[in-house]
């Protein structure tokens, strides 16, 4: 392995600046939802230089959006091409996709911004800007990882699958896209911004919307009605019991040291439409965590099953129960084995790089990983160079020297997991 | 007494008729804030009818703006004129003012009306549409005492000044600017909808907005962050607190069978923007009612102190203090003593005429009242035909009879209250 390293190391510090380069022209190009254009365009011209076969398509048609795990705002990708370029192998050796998203979230409020949010300003070994964490950077690096292998002729025996893909944050489509129309590898890496933590859970979740229903009454009788906000806050309380109970049922080590493994989140609660008038409904809308292990239609029954059972506290809810919709985005909980041989193999070389063992715990949130996990049953591990704190906030930013000792990580857990074809 | 009576009766049992239509061509007309000009020519026109002495103006002015207590969304009333019909007395009588607000609150969703709520129908002895109880038909039923007595050839010694005002629903300027214009009388007497009990007090009330921060998290490590949602609910148990406080001091044996004679109603609750977020702000808007002996200053003053209270209970809010602005409308509290002549007259024609009491009560909602009492220094009371649970809800409507009773104890209370000049 070392005489390879040596060479990696050599190629991506020599080619630092084209890295960065790379970065900051697709910070560039904002692509939100419906915009991914030209960044593709980018990722294209990019696999065309170093050769790569490539794939690429507007996702679409009946299997998709009519797929049980489609969920996104829109049924058309016009103009939101997914990206694949493979470096085939020599043959014999074991497959490997490695997948990142091409969309991003939001700028959000730009008076919160210190940079433009798109230009993708360098300042003190940072790339600031909207997609510089999550995860544009990531997406850098594994074609670093991939052009070192490729410069430094290292010639592997499994394929490599690079996929960049649309609508991770608005649920999976570009990914499930990539699964239906049939690639598939012996493993998956994903360069979500995990802080250089190895993620080999993936929390999943679904969004959901309680409708409480009160009585109106003018406020200066505000005993006569039925304050909706007074019945939400018995639902909210209740909703914290069964997050209490669903998680008192997590037993895997890796989440002993997570306060709340699988979180319920209350994150929007609106109604009343007077401040004279008792409010009659109120809206809550959150956010429900799925463990491993779940399905996401268990989670749901179990979820309508917890709302209906509010009644024996309160009879007011027997004829007023509350209305359970599930809208939204949603990202299906993945998991990989401990001991998969893909952990193996990154966990040693990242020992071999940083010179201490990696970081391995659970991730609080979904990726696309969970598509891959349980529509291409195929074993995925998500990690990536990016600054978990920042993702979706103003200022995001990604280190260099991180990026580019990932790409390091990644080239060598290639060389690893793919094997390499001797040159004699 | 009993000669008048009779001319009375007769008068109004022959002109149902007439004060049906009248009141038919109010609703009919909808006077929501800014569009009273049609349903005020009505009123000019009853008035000219009538032969009183008219008086019309658009209100407006710096001495009406500025005053301490103008409350409305806008500065300007242009096409919004009061009027007023002034039945000049012989001399020598306690004068009184009348006094109706024409405006009337949006109809709301059409779809919960049974009729048009501006079709003015008539169903089994009732008259349906907005504004029909609260207070068209209260307003229709002075004009008619008021008529009643001209055409039975009855001269007053004291002066009756009818009153059609706009922005009651909106906090009083209409009769804040005919108090400011030099209106003055010996009693006043509203016709808000009260099911013809008779209320000598009036609940102020004023509109609060607390503000309640939070620190956003993602929703998957929602333990990372503070819900607004729940620093909401601490902030809304403290305003329960305050509530039985403030009610505690309530000794006056009017409120004694009302269980809480000065509410806060929290009428509005929103915040968050996204399901996966743990929630930074939630703003409340809710309505603190003002007790009659209360100055609006003194409940803003103690409102603010038991919010700042809060810190004591939980240290979140030493850092992240709860904003409290007031806003909207206020409605000045008001009172008058129950041994005051005006109460003696009104009750004892009530007696005479339902050969029963009245039911005498203090009032759960503000009126214009309050601008009389605190202001014009007037002793005024609320006393009206329209039904109060209908008021600002659909399907409004009013009993016909009650109206015609109502015009015939006005008029009769006229009668008693202003004097009869003799007319030998």
């Amino acid at each position: 392995m070392n005489e390879y390293r040596q060479k990696i190391q050599k190629w991506i510090s020599n080619n630092r600046p084209k890295g960065t380069r790379l970065l900051k022209q697709l910070v560039q190009e904002k692509s939100t939802q419906g915009h991914e254009g030209s960044s593709q365009a980018i990722i294209i011209e990019k696999c065309r230089e170093m050769g790569l076969e490539i794939d690429i398509w507007e996702p679409g048609g009946t299997a998709l959006v009519n797929h049980p795990y489609f969920v996104s705002p829109r049924e058309k990708f016009k103009g939101s091409p997914n990206v694949i370029g493979v470096l085939k192998g020599s043959g014999a050796g074991r497959s490997i996709i490695l997948n990142g998203h091409i969309d991003v979230v939001p700028e959000g409020d730009r008076e919160q911004w210190q940079f433009d949010p798109f230009a993708g300003e360098e300042v003190d070994g940072k790339v600031f800007g909207r997609g510089s964490t999550d995860m544009k950077g990531g997406n850098v690096a594994l074609l670093l990882a991939m052009e070192a292998i490729i410069s430094a002729g290292i010639r592997l025996k499994g394929d490599v699958i690079f996929q960049s893909v649309i609508e991770e944050e608005s649920g999976g489509a570009g990914t499930l896209a990539a699964i239906l129309k049939g690639y598939k590898a012996d493993g998956v890496i994903i360069p979500e911004p995990t802080n250089m933590k190895i993620f080999p859970r993936q929390q999943g979740s679904m969004w959901f919307r309680c409708i409480v229903e009160g009585r109106s009454a003018h406020g200066g009788t505000r005993y006569q009605g039925v304050s909706a906000i007074d019945k939400a806050i018995h639902v909210i309380r209740h909703i914290e019991k069964l997050e209490m109970r669903r998680n008192a049922r997590i037993n895997d080590p890796l989440y002993k040291d997570i306060p709340i493994p699988i979180p319920i989140n209350i994150g929007k609660m609106t109604g009343g439409t007077w401040p004279s008038s008792v409010p009659d409904q109120i809206v809550l809308e959150g956010r429900i965590g799925v463990g491993p292990d779940e399905k996401l239609e268990d989670v749901k029954e179990e979820f309508a099953g917890w709302m209906a059972s509010i009644s024996t506290q309160d009879s007011w809810f027997v004829e007023h129960p509350v209305k359970v919709e599930w809208f939204g985005a949603q990202w299906v909980p993945g998991k990989i084995d401990l001991n998969h041989d893909l952990m193996k193999s990154l966990s040693t070389v990242y020992k071999e790089v940083k010179e201490k063992a990696p970081v391995i715990e659970a991730s609080p949130w979904g990726t696309d990983g969970g598509l891959f996990t349980k529509i291409g049953n195929m074993p995925t591990v998500v990690f990536g160079p990016g600054v978990t704190e920042v993702a979706h906030y103003p200022n995001e930013y990604i280190v260099l020297d991180t990026l580019f000792e990932y790409a390091e990580i990644i080239a060598l857990t290639l060389i690893d997991w793919c094997g390499v074809e001797n040159v004699s």
